[in-house]
């Protein structure tokens, strides 16, 4: 392993990520659901995107060995192994300050969507759109009238989903904030990236 | 009714329709697919998008009734008819000349995408996102094992979808170029867009 990157409860980390090399979202302590996002370093306007994924794969969300791609519909990552339950989600939007403010919190609230930002300021990219996440361990089934039901994460501590970077990217995790709603079990806690050799 | 634009196969065109109008989406022959988009007319960054609906609603697509809401999580268009066999779809991308390409396409194909980038264009907003569009009339389920379908459109001669501006907004209409998968019956043909009284 080269890098391990904790992630603390709440928070957002990323990874400049080199075409090649694997990374790693884990669940650190278990029930926790993480949101992903990649950018290609070159150009972050071109980011993997959940819609232009689905008719690539023809899936809700690709298998192992399968891939991610771009708004320019280029493969960005390919899941490579996934030690967790398999549930995984990329139709919800990234929680967002308005998000809580709709559930009632009256005060700030963290949120992936500043989560993301704030990585990704940090990089000097500030001005990326907000993508369709990646939301990895995040059980939102789709039943069979077209409803979504928000359930809680199934992972254990320690499970984790690996990918592979298709093109140099900035990849960005943030451990999901959500303590309304029952996706991380109503207690959010930590998670981590790791960054492997390729 | 106000207005009725044609929209002749294959090509886009659009409306600035101010909040509480009335606007539907006409399938004219029948079996074919559009692509709704919805931007608000005072700062086009904000726009209809299918993954904060997916969240407001709890559904891959709104009831009868029901509000799709923009990346702001505000409500932009509220659907108030369908006389279609309410088979729609919010999960695949918006078709571009890639998408063809990929399909095996040697030279330029119309797209749903270009339609949309020139009738914004033409609006004098050229510098739009490409949003997640609303595939009206699209029959895409999802099956049991979350993998999609592509099967053709289930729309009879003169089928329309009915919505409500919430805010005011330009709205699109692509009649979907594809005639390689067979979502149109391979068989692209012209639609009507409405805009009715309030």
């Amino acid at each position: 392993m080269v890098q391990r990157i904790e992630v603390p409860a709440r928070e957002g980390r990323g990874a400049l990520v080199q075409a090649g090399t694997r990374f790693r979202a884990v669940d650190v302590e278990g029930k926790q659901c993480g949101d992903v996002f990649a950018f290609c370093a070159a150009n972050p306007s071109e980011f993997a995107s959940a819609e232009h994924t689905r008719v690539s794969c023809g899936r809700l969300f690709p298998r192992i060995g399968e891939q991610f791609v771009t708004n320019l519909r280029r493969p960005i990552l390919t899941i490579v192994e996934d030690t967790s339950p398999g549930k995984h989600d990329m139709l919800v939007a990234a929680c967002d300050p308005t998000r809580y403010q709709l559930l009632g919190v009256q005060s700030w609230h963290a949120s992936c969507q500043e989560n993301l930002q704030k990585v990704m300021s940090e990089f000097g990219r500030a001005d990326i759109e907000v993508p369709q996440p990646i939301n990895v361990f995040t059980n939102i089934p789709v039943l069979g009238d077209g409803s979504l039901d928000w359930r809680p994460a199934l992972t254990r501590p320690g499970d984790s989903i690996t990918f592979r970077a298709e093109l140099d990217c900035y990849v960005v995790l943030s451990a999901c904030p959500q303590d309304i709603v029952a996706i991380n079990d109503k207690n959010p806690t930590r998670m981590a990236l790791e960054v492997l050799d390729g």
